[in-house]
């Protein structure tokens, strides 16, 4: 049976932050990480979008089914991690909107979504990043 | 092109405990702040609530529409922080609620929302708080 | 008037690692802070489980009721802390969970609730490990 395998890390600079209106949450995220040499992290993000992508991971085709929504969002929740893809920074962040009559949707977060408003805690993490690979039974890029 | 702004914080003290049943979920964790003399902090809440008042931004009327609920509710998620507004402790944060059925509405948190059970995690950031001033681009009151 | 009542903690080891796939989400936790001698931590999760079993709680019957449903969802914030009850690591934890329309439903989180991958980051909490019993105002197991 096969068992939770966690990693220990430090703590290292933990920031705070408001992000860019107009630009991709993800991009700008993962700009930051790259010029603050920050290879693992974990974030969250509260704000708003003016539009928004999120995917639900299809776990019978292995594939992500996307939604693109042009339309303004309050983002409830927004949770991720940084951790390495192909020697890069790379995020991984699911993310909750409400409408303008509090109703939601969620799922994982992707590019094509851009921040009207929004504040980040970014606590970086030191000690050996996780590097991403392709996992067989999910069909995901995961941490081995 | 705008990049994400981010200043760097130290780990102060760190605080879990539970909400006190009946009263204001922002007041008294703003209460808490000023009495333990916490000017810049990041937490995040389970438990339920008894009522609720959430809003949403209106982005284009730069205005909060708001709706209270008068119903009990999980408090799936709530997510915030705290920093200086007029010179005292100034809650922003945003809240996942759900109903009887696991039907979810969320946005951002607004007083009149009654504690019914609540577990608290904040952890206090040190280093020079930040101040929120009005922002001209969304009329939000945003940390310079 | 009732107050926020709080304990401070220091901060332990920090945790970041994969759920196993096909395994109860909650057990595997438990299993995992048994194993490393966590008595106390806090903890969130994004990733995608296959099945889940959630629960509102009625303030009224002052009972939880749940549903369990046969279906993948997109766990978009799942956050709890671990203490002690009957003096062992016991879960506290509300789910989020978006179906493949992105539709979203949440809650208490129970077992059976089973993993399909996830990502999980739990911070440690040392110091006096906080105990759960009966609270009589709400019918909860809560900190006293």
């Amino acid at each position: 049976m096969k068992k939770l395998s966690c990693f220990e890390f430090q703590r290292g600079r933990l920031f705070v932050g408001c992000l860019p209106q107009g630009r991709d949450l993800i991009l700008s995220v993962e700009e930051f990480c790259e010029n603050a040499l920050i290879h693992m992290a974990l974030f969250s993000v509260i704000g708003a979008v003016s539009s928004a992508t999120i995917g639900v991971y299809d776990q019978k085709q292995q594939v992500y089914v996307t939604v693109k929504e042009e339309a303004p969002f309050e983002v409830v929740s927004c949770m991720g991690n940084v951790s390495l893809k192909d020697g890069k920074p790379f995020i991984h962040a699911h993310i909750l909107l409400s409408d303008e009559q509090g109703k939601t949707i969620g799922g994982h977060l992707f590019s094509e979504t851009i921040i009207y408003a929004g504040e980040i805690n970014l606590q970086e993490l030191t000690g050996k990043p996780r590097e991403r690979t392709y996992d067989n039974d999910t069909g995901l890029m995961l941490w081995k």
